[in-house]
Formats: C-alpha cells, structure tokens, sequence
C-alpha cells in the first residue's frame, strides 16, 4: 500500500543509503505487512527538476500514495507527517539536500496484490499476512 | 483517461510483450475512446525498487489513475479488480513475476485532451470520439 | 504543492524550452510561494510510451497534483484549465506534438517541505513564504 516515489539528484543516494531509507520507511507502517511498504527511487538530471522556474541539483521530492489505511484525525496526521520527517531527516536534511512530499489516499477496494484483494485491517487475514509477510488467499 | 505507470524490472517485457498488454488494457475500457487510454512503462534497477524494505528484481508495481469514469458500487469495483488482474495475468503471473496495482480515481472536470475538455459520459459528442478515435470540437 | 510530472518524447524540449516552460508553469500559480511549483520532466521512448494501444512518439502526458489550494467551483475550474492549456501551447501544440492533462486535489495536511508544515492560505506566514521564496518557521 504505501507506495513513495523518490526523486532525487543523481548520485544522492548511495546503495547502503536506498537500503536503510527503505527500511526506515517500511518501519513507519508497523501495523502493516511489510511486503505493503514500496519504494521507487528515480534519478533526476537538474535539467529535468525544476522548483519555481530554478534547475535544482539538491532538492528530494516525495509523492506517496496511501492504500491500506487513511488517518482520519488532524492529531493522526500531523504525528505521521512528524514521524515521516524524522525518518528522512537523516538521508536527507543531514546530508544538506533539501526536500518536500505529499500523500494522496486512495481507495482501499481499488487495490490488488498477486490477484488477491488485501484482507480488511486488523482481519485475522491480515495478521497472518503480517506474520508470514506475504500473500496468501482468505476467506471473506 | 485512465493513466497507467507501470514500473518493471528491466527487460522483463519484450516489444511485443509492450503492445499486447497496453492493447489488452486498452481493450478493458471498451465504453470508452480508445485515445483516452495511455500507458507508460518505466524500467527500474533493483536497486532503485524496494518493497518491505529489500531490493525487488522480479516486481512489477502499477500505479492507475481513473479520470473518465468513477465506479460507483463495491460489486463493480469488484468486478474490475478481477478484469484488471485477467488482463495483467499473461504478461506478469505466467512469467513468475510478482506484482501488485491501485487505482485512484481524479476530477472528471480537471482534465483535458488537445486543448478540450473531454466531452460528458454517454453523450453524443463522446460516441464521435469513440467512433472517430481522436478528440474533436463539439457543442456544449 | 504543484507538482506536474511531464511524460514527453525523448528531445521534444530543450533546456531552454524546459526552463521557459517550467518558469510559465510557476507564473500559473502567481498567489503561491514559487517555490511550492515543481516541474519533473520524464522522455519517454516510444515503445514505453502508448496511447489506445499504439506506441506514441509525439504525446505529451502530463499528471498534476494540487496540494496548496482547492478549485472549488465550475467555473474557476474551467477558467484554469483554459489558462494551463495556454501555458503548454508554445511549447507544445505549436510545436506539432499531442497533449493531455489531468489534475488530482490531495491533502493540504499531509503536506510538509523542509520539516516545516506549509502555512494556511492567505495567511501571514504564507505572505512571508512569498515574499522570501523560501520556507521559514512561524508560529500557528
């Protein structure tokens, strides 16, 4: 379900770095399988990244998209947004890049993964999901 | 109008492979002109593509947005998940890749081919961009 | 908040098109901190790139979101995609290549730039964001 698109300058990201900023992402979403957290990292050209009308060579831009659950409070949302940039400071902001994302949520029935529809949240399903860590069929 | 990105290992669809599912795909829209129907492919490394945390080299991930049409039950819904995943199923599961899509669905009203704004569902001028399979000047 | 990711044909822009349209774009938005546009461009080779089932070398497929500001009647709606179709004009349809758009509106609240919540529309932090083409904290 979450999926993030990363774009960032080239050369911004090493291997270990992709590696550790997707593991941190996956770790945001605790109550979620594992395998629901993707990642897609893409290299942009300062020629092809544009903020404000300027070529930039060190901004990161986040566009995620939401599946498995919304967060219907303003409370829920503004500790999220805290968490997520907590998650990126070190990858990011530490390393002097600047950065933006924004989340879209996007319909729970208008998902499927390995032809399976994911199993309601908190669902006996689910957890199993979560324990095995992939999917598998279910009885509605 | 509906849009599909569609992030694959590389090499994982030949040509053919390329027209067959963006024909099969463009097939599953059949009320609808067939122009309206675009699809993008997008290679990515492993290392750039991450799902749970761990570098994927056989995962395919689609990313649709819906603009044309809504749909409005959980039974159609329904029944458009499993069209989906027949379409994808030749080209994705038959090779032993993984895979996983979502749809979102966006403001009929925010939209616009060739400088027009797309004619309403069902109207006269939309049967002529179905029967002529390219947009066109009409009456509002 | 903008954000236009721009699918176009591999040389169907040069740099000083993409500067020019990119500075276009950001004058769209003219009560926004210019920094809040974001301009991505994508070349896209044909046989990545179909629409109806054909392989395009001549598309241009553009996918916005809206963060900052809702358009929240028919007619300011209209009235934008007129002024956007405008914009991509020099740089496109006189150029001989085809066009599409489409916008979706997602959250101002699950937004954040450089750790820093954007502040409300129209308010006095948000006038310093303009004023300073940059982010900066204030107080809620």
């Amino acid at each position: 379900m979450p999926l993030w698109k990363i774009y960032h300058p080239p050369g911004a990201f090493s291997l270990e770095d992709k590696k550790g900023l997707s593991a941190d992402i996956t770790a945001l979403y605790r109550r979620l399988p594992r395998f629901y957290v993707g990642v897609v990292f893409h290299a942009v050209e300062p020629q092809d990244f544009w903020v404000g009308g300027e070529a930039r060579d060190n901004f990161v831009r986040i566009w995620i998209d939401h599946i498995a659950r919304t967060m219907p409070t303003p409370e829920i949302r503004a500790m999220a947004i805290r968490a997520f940039d907590g998650a990126l400071r070190p990858y990011i902001a530490d390393k002097g890049l600047d950065w933006e994302f924004h989340i879209d949520e996007t319909p729970f029935d208008l998902w499927s993964i390995q032809g399976l529809r994911p199993p309601p949240p908190e669902s006996e399903a689910e957890k199993r999901w979560i324990a095995e860590n992939r999917p598998s069929a279910y009885e509605v």
